[in-house]
């Protein structure tokens, strides 16, 4: 994998870049949707192309429980199975152990924990945590993390940050010789003093790429932006840096100014799927009555297939009678907004435009705010 | 609507035939699937073109329950509500109205009855169900009927026969001006004479085209054969034959020898979804666990999307996952085997070989049916 800084903004941390990875080259900040069972729920990778995506994120935790990394890897490795030959992304599987596994216990090796599908019990550690991730074959693989929950106290995140230190030590171990990239993850909380443990125990070791972990798990916007601003600039500039798990637009943009470079997040794919939509007059909630015999498309300003193609009535006709259409057209037209809305970035840093364009947006969600206080106000 | 046979088969009574509408031409025999609520399960109007479908079917009970006729009147019809612009035919509502409403009471006018949907109470009457479909804007609408269920004593049969005559009698004069084409659906269950009275009540009437109604509701496949290879007879030459919700191969088989020429059913888009396909080696369920590791397509044969991208590994473990994908892809692949059939039913008929296709065909659900056999005879 190969990291190029294009452009840096002026005033701030914000910078465009470019990734060159062997199934493909994007640019950054980038969004991964993410396709959690070897799928972007809903869509084909044919979709996926047409709306611009161009790395998604796959789940370890999912794929190792099923179908299973061994069958993966004999049928060619993740991009073959599951039919996209642009680059991927897989997590550790630490935040989905911590999140949806069942009956967890943490040792110095590594978690056992019972399989939320049919309770079979499973241990994985660093060398597993590769083992499977090199099965997989994805472009960009990350090291084995100990996830605090929020909140936590100062001892239990403290550990948090020794175990992924130690593991993250045998991960780079284990990776020698093998092609795909590895990214550290930085742990800590919102502790300041620990992330500047866990960042520099994890610089030390030289990773390809730093990830921002234990965030968007409870903690506030402001609290959020706080370690984020703190912690990136512990970390060289010459790597890419990635927030795990955020992907309100807000949020991406408060990280983007403060040098952030790739995100995922499910916000955009499970929110399609609960018929809440994002337009550029602000999110739209496609199940309101007031769509019913709504002739116009989602939003006037969008060009994607949905909105090129199906009314609101419609749209909402599918969501009501929950037909599986519906749920593919609301993913494609939410996919192709942030698609758009970080290219939008792209071109503000490149455009020295990046502060006003930030501001406008952050303009444009308080109208939005207001205008719907208003509305209640007025229904009430 | 115009109506053209193309080719008669020598021997017996197949034939092709050429059916053009406003909304374009398509060839018969044809089959329709079904897009219950205007949308083919999972599938958008491209993936139906791509996969050559070339009129669809869409139910009168369901679009009038939900969104409601008027709605889609309103927003320009249900081409332009579903962005579907080949032809349509929607059914009488007749059927649903038997199979799916509550607390059904017949009358002389009409069916009250309940909605299974919110329980609301609701009358249609043949004049109903033409304003209903007239504001749908199918190309081709089917007379309001009443359909008896199987079995029914000759008493309740005969009765449904006079009400669908008097019924079919008042649709007809409703037509008037209306440039929709209507046809009449004969009842009659399994006896002959009144199978015989309904044909000959509305032939007199001259209809677009004729359906057979009341079939594949419990009668053995013999039966069904039966009462259409001794009902086609009874309708004119030039008039395009409609067996409506039946698709089995065999039945289609059957019913073309008898001189059908339109064909609508479930089926396909049905097992699509619970993850059984037809190949040319017979149904193949893709939960099977033999097919977890499986790299070849659903079926080598097959020139669908799905076929030429993913495999049965992949597909195995979309359907075990419940992954919406998993419906999209099925779905293209069992709509481009009946696409592909019926195309294969065509040819045979103009290049005089049908009756070689269709005892090769039977032959080969005879030799996967003693296959089948034979496996479960091992594995006991």
């Amino acid at each position: 994998m190969e990291f190029q800084v294009v452009h840096k903004f002026s005033s701030g941390r914000a910078r465009c870049g470019r990734i060159a990875t062997l199934h493909g080259v994007f640019e950054t900040p980038v969004f991964m949707p993410v396709g959690t069972q070897g799928s972007v729920k809903a869509l084909s990778p044919d979709d996926l192309k047409e709306v611009g995506v161009k790395i998604l994120l796959s789940n370890t935790y999912h794929l190792f429980l099923r179908p299973g990394h061994d069958i993966i890897r004999n049928l060619g490795g993740l991009h073959r199975f599951m039919g996209w030959d642009g680059p991927i992304l897989t997590d550790s599987g630490g935040y989905q152990i911590y999140s949806l596994a069942k009956l967890r216990t943490l040792s110095e090796e590594g978690a056992s924990f019972q399989s939320h599908l049919d309770g079979s019990r499973h241990f994985v550690g660093p060398r597993d945590a590769m083992a499977i991730q090199q099965a997989l074959g994805a472009d960009i693989i990350m090291a084995f993390d100990e996830c605090a929950p929020f909140p936590a106290d100062y001892k239990y995140v403290h550990n948090s940050v020794r175990l992924t230190s130690r593991w993250a030590a045998e991960c780079i171990q284990v990776k020698q010789g093998n092609t795909q990239a590895l990214f550290g993850i930085v742990q800590g909380g919102t502790y300041p003093d620990l992330r500047e443990k866990s960042a520099g125990d994890l610089v030390a070791m030289d990773f390809d790429g730093y990830a921002l972990g234990g965030l968007s798990v409870g903690e506030d916007r402001e609290t959020r932006a706080r370690v984020v601003r703190e912690t990136v600039p512990l970390l060289p500039e010459d790597k890419p840096v990635y927030l795990m798990g955020v992907g309100k637009p807000e949020d991406i943009l408060d990280a983007v100014a403060s040098g952030v470079d790739m995100f995922d997040c499910v916000l955009p794919t499970r929110n399609a799927r609960n018929g809440s939509l994002f337009t550029s007059k602000g999110p739209l909630a496609i199940k309101n009555a007031c769509y019913a015999d709504d002739d116009s498309p989602l939003d006037e300003q969008c060009g994607c297939y949905t909105c090129s193609r199906f009314s609101r009535a419609y749209l909402r006709h599918l969501f009501m009678a929950k037909e599986l259409l519906a749920y593919r057209l609301n993913t494609i037209h939410n996919l192709h907004y942030f698609m758009g809305f970080m290219k939008e970035i792209r071109e503000a840093i490149a455009k020295e435009r990046f502060e006003e364009y930030r501001n406008d947006y952050y303009r444009h969600l308080a109208d939005v705010e207001e205008e719907r206080r208003g509305e209640n106000l007025r229904r009430s």
